[in-house]
């Protein structure tokens, strides 16, 4: 029998196939018998789908990173509460497509909001809400450019924008999610996404084992 | 000769009188020469009237309280930078219908989201940003309320739906104003608002006057 259901996140840079290896990871569970709620940030929730709207559209300066780092924690905020609280108490596991982390490396660290800045907004927002386990999805720069830029078409304007920064934006985002798995090895795992899609998933599944989430 | 710009805001519950005193302010002012910017939240600038549309629509229960402070506080920043301070700049006078107190009053103070939590999430959005005076419109609840509900069919679902709260929220908000007021001698007055238009108008030009702000 499977155990209590867990809440997932995963992270990283542009270009590191995280929607890919969460629609597998989505279906491993689920041949498992476990019931699987797959969500993505920013949006997840009726009033956070509406906060996304607003941030996704629109020119590239339309918003402050400050204002960007308030309406993403007010997103989820609502995100948590009505979307993803409810689905672990009703039995599910919670796969989410970017989640707190997100905020710390793209608005605290690479717009330069700061990084404890983001966390204190964060922890009035939701307080201690921590997810199991956080898979940070590692690239080198150079390689998860080019790998998004190849994407072109099915991306957000937000997406699209945070691409063209430049090429040491892209850096410290790395560097930032790195200090994160750095200062939270209990719920962290940096896996190198350099390589195939099924050996990556297999990776991944295995790491869901050995911390012994399914039990 | 005029002095430097100034910054005004006007702070109080429901039916207070806010709108018209402001008005009649800016009236006083210009007539002395001085370009004034009236402006109010939530919304002042393009960003912010994209999150007041979000705020202002919709079910009473629609935000969550968090992310309703968190929400204008991203409004807020976005006003302060691309509306105020500009304006301030240019030598203007900005006169503005509610302010920072007001999310302190009634999201911190009313809505439970904590009044030290509100403050230091506005401290991080926007810093030191200060308004060189704040008129604080004091009324009895019952007072405010009777004149509120008399303005039916100029009002938005928000402003509804807080007239609509119990009595002791408004009283909540009333005392919030207040304690304010009180930290804050010298920014804040609080005025009784239970007076003729005519009446509240000179006491209140009397405080800018008295002030030395216009010199």
């Amino acid at each position: 029998m499977n155990g209590r259901p867990r809440f997932l996140t995963f992270e990283g840079g542009e270009g590191a196939g995280k929607s890919t290896q969460i629609r597998l990871m989505a279906d491993w569970l689920a041949a498992k018998g476990i019931d699987v709620l797959l969500t993505r940030e920013p949006g997840g929730s009726p009033g956070a789908e509406l906060i996304r709207d607003l941030l996704l559209k629109g020119a590239v300066d339309r918003w402050l990173p400050i204002s960007e780092a308030l309406m993403l924690a007010a997103a989820r905020a609502d995100h948590i509460e009505r979307t993803i609280r409810p689905a672990l108490k009703a039995g599910k596991w919670v796969l989410c497509d970017r989640f707190y982390d997100s905020s710390v490396a793209y608005q605290g660290a690479g717009r330069g909001v700061g990084v404890t800045e983001v966390q204190t907004i964060q922890k009035i927002a939701f307080g201690d809400m921590r997810p199991d386990l956080t898979l940070i999805l590692d690239l080198p720069v150079d390689i998860g450019l080019k790998r998004a830029l190849a994407r072109e078409g099915e991306k957000s304007d937000m997406e699209d924008r945070f691409e063209r920064m430049e090429r040491s934006f892209h850096e410290t985002l790395r560097q930032a999610f790195l200090s994160i798995a750095e200062a939270e090895t209990d719920r962290c795992v940096v896996v190198n996404a350099d390589q195939g899609i099924e050996q990556l998933q297999q990776q991944l599944r295995g790491i869901v084992t050995d911390r012994s989430l399914l039990s």
